[in-house]
């Protein structure tokens, strides 16, 4: 465990960092240049062209649009109630974006490790925003040999950070670069759960709920731990833990109306899983799960199932590579409302699932192949979808119904 | 029950009936002159060129080529033992290509109803083609008001379809149009199947095996009935039904190693499925099943599972709208053998089922989009997969693998 509030150093470190990465052959970004208190915005979206498209679905039209363009692998997406938006670039960077697509650099964020698929990931905001202005980030820290996964919240002044508190570290420094997690969502408990991944090397520490990886956490706002976790108790349990024998959450959203927390899961080839997180299980990963071999295509793992090893809800076939997920809440879109939406990498699509008694009795893909490699998919306030696009030229999108 | 061996009128009246159908409305093919047995054989690929493309898939390089072009709505495909192809086109042609691609058209073929997905539909050899020389061929017939789907069987001679001999005409006409279903396939017994669609218009007769309609039949090689057919002696059921309950199979195999006959079945929307085919099952349509409702995407039918209609063993989502389906028996494709390999029209792919203990276990998307539609696909004595591409302008593809 390790709940210490620190204060990092700020941008300037991040690219020292970033110098000696392999991730850093992207084209020269402005960076490593801390964003001036006094810069003004820049259009994001003057990279290059993209014209709005209306596609059709099963029931209804929509038409995806892009607000900003030339983010570098932006990770997260969240809302602000200006309607503007925070995003972060896995490079280690944190925006501004208006509604219309102006961009301003936020300066002051942690160090971040940036290698593979490590660097700066979620953003979210506190529930209660607009009266304590907390925004909260997962990164990976560390150097070239080993890093781990933090938690942090700050607060924006002007286009800084301030008031930033390390929350939490992961125990175990792994090998950087692989299977982060990193997703955080809110309960109506005021408590927020954590994804960790597998860290990739060694899957088995997935099952040692003594070890943070393949986990998810539950964590109090600030950073302490519930007193009410399911494992308090237990001296074989680390005292954060909600549940394990996971690989890889990138996606993860809590179902406001029943408090439920869905979240997609990158298995090896053919597994990727939709999971309903509940505390105290063990999902199971690396003896129990439906992947194949990315070599032999044989069965990975023990077994397609095992006894006290949750099942998932639903395997994604084929393959997605799951992302960002999101809940639909609203009758913006009518005949998706209380869809899930779950975002693909590999796969370039997201596919909205329907579930009835947490039951996945339906499933189309949007969007393929139209803007890329999905990273988030969001609700917004404004009940329009958006998403960002893994790539070094990534963007913001929304998607709005036509009819 | 209609078992006639008629002698059907050729190609003339084909034309006339065209004549009146909407699909007429395609560019002026000379499919109205019988192809006389002295004309030279045409290139087929002449209409647009097709550069062949090298995709990689998860566990093979692949290499897919065009055979031949200009094929208007090609239905099926076989393999002649010099090589060569028969392909049907849906508007009522018989076409035998070269294995270099080169078409002759095979005249004499029976009367065809050509409106919607009705028209010149499947052919097979028959197992012992090399002895007696027999193909078979389904298709639908009848006028512009109502149609049933029939089976024949006649020899080639020349460029002519000779000794032709119908063997089977579906009990009730419909409205043409729709849910022909019409795929063969032989069993190790010398037995035929035949898929017959639901028809469409009124579902409720695939519950019915009184009626042909949503049935898979089991005929002798003749058009006969086989007396251990698993109805047989029963009032309430026509004598030639194997099973029944089906929506609108157009995929079938057989897998030679366990005489198991693996089917592809178009659902309404998200409820396309794989069945395993047994005697005497009823496979629930549309009392039971896993789509949803076109318009307001509610459950369709009753229940997604009832007592005594069997379950399909897998279903298709994304949607699909399964066409031809294939087994892959040889080590061609070694990482590929004993996979399932399922056409999709509205997909446009072809999905690569790994099946374990009769449970699909991996699922893999293949040429997404590369070539269009997917209306048949088979595994070649040479092991290469070949794929027809339902378009005005459709093709005859070869996959090849390139490691």
């Amino acid at each position: 465990m390790n709940l210490r509030a620190t204060v990092l150093s700020g941008f300037f470190a991040t690219s020292l960092l970033l110098a000696g990465c392999a991730q850093d052959s992207a084209p020269e970004a402005p960076r490593d240049v801390p964003a001036a208190r006094t810069a003004p915005p820049e259009a994001a979206n003057n990279n290059n062209a993209f014209e709005p498209l209306e596609l059709s679905t099963e029931y209804h039209q929509i038409r995806v649009s892009r607000i900003a363009g030339g983010l570098e692998h932006p990770w997260a997406v969240a809302f602000l109630p200006d309607g503007g938006f925070l995003v972060t670039e896995r490079p280690g960077r944190l925006n501004r974006i208006s509604a219309d697509g102006m961009r301003t650099r936020i300066g002051g964020v942690p160090d971040v490790a940036v290698a593979g698929q490590g660097g700066l990931l979620d953003v979210v905001l506190h529930p209660d925003y607009a009266d304590n202005g907390w925004i909260y980030m997962t990164y990976s820290s560390g150097d070239d040999g080993e890093t781990t996964t933090k938690v942090a919240r700050a607060r924006i002044d002007g286009d800084q950070l301030v008031d930033l508190e390390e929350l939490f570290s992961q125990d175990r420094l792994s090998q950087p670069g692989r299977h982060y997690g990193s997703r955080i969502v809110w309960r109506a408990d005021g408590t927020m759960l954590v994804s960790i991944g597998d860290r990739g090397a060694e899957p088995p520490r997935a099952q040692d709920p003594a070890d943070h990886a393949g986990t998810v956490l539950r964590l109090n706002a600030d950073g302490s731990v519930p007193d009410d976790n399911p494992f308090i108790g237990r001296d074989d349990v680390l005292p954060e833990v909600f549940s394990y024998g996971h690989r890889n959450i990138q996606g993860m959203v809590v179902d406001p109306a029943t408090d439920k927390v869905w979240a997609t899961e990158h298995g090896p080839r053919g597994g990727d899983e939709l999971n309903l997180v509940v505390a105290g299980n063990n999902y199971g990963w690396p003896s129990a799960g439906l992947g194949r071999d990315y070599r032999t295509e044989e069965q990975y793992g023990d077994a397609r199932s095992l006894p006290g090893k949750i099942d998932p809800v639903y395997e994604f076939l084929p393959t997605l590579a799951p992302s960002g997920l999101a809940l639909l809440t609203t009758d913006t879109f009518p005949r998706w409302q209380g869809n899930l939406l779950a975002g693909g990498l590999r796969a370039e699509r997201i596919r909205r699932l329907v579930i009835e008694n947490d039951i996945v009795v339906h499933d189309e893909e949007l969007i393929t192949g139209k803007v890329g490699r999905i990273r988030d998919v969001r609700e917004g306030p404004d009940g329009a979808i958006y998403v960002l696009t893994d790539h070094e030229d990534g963007g913001l999108y929304r998607i709005d119904r036509v009819n």
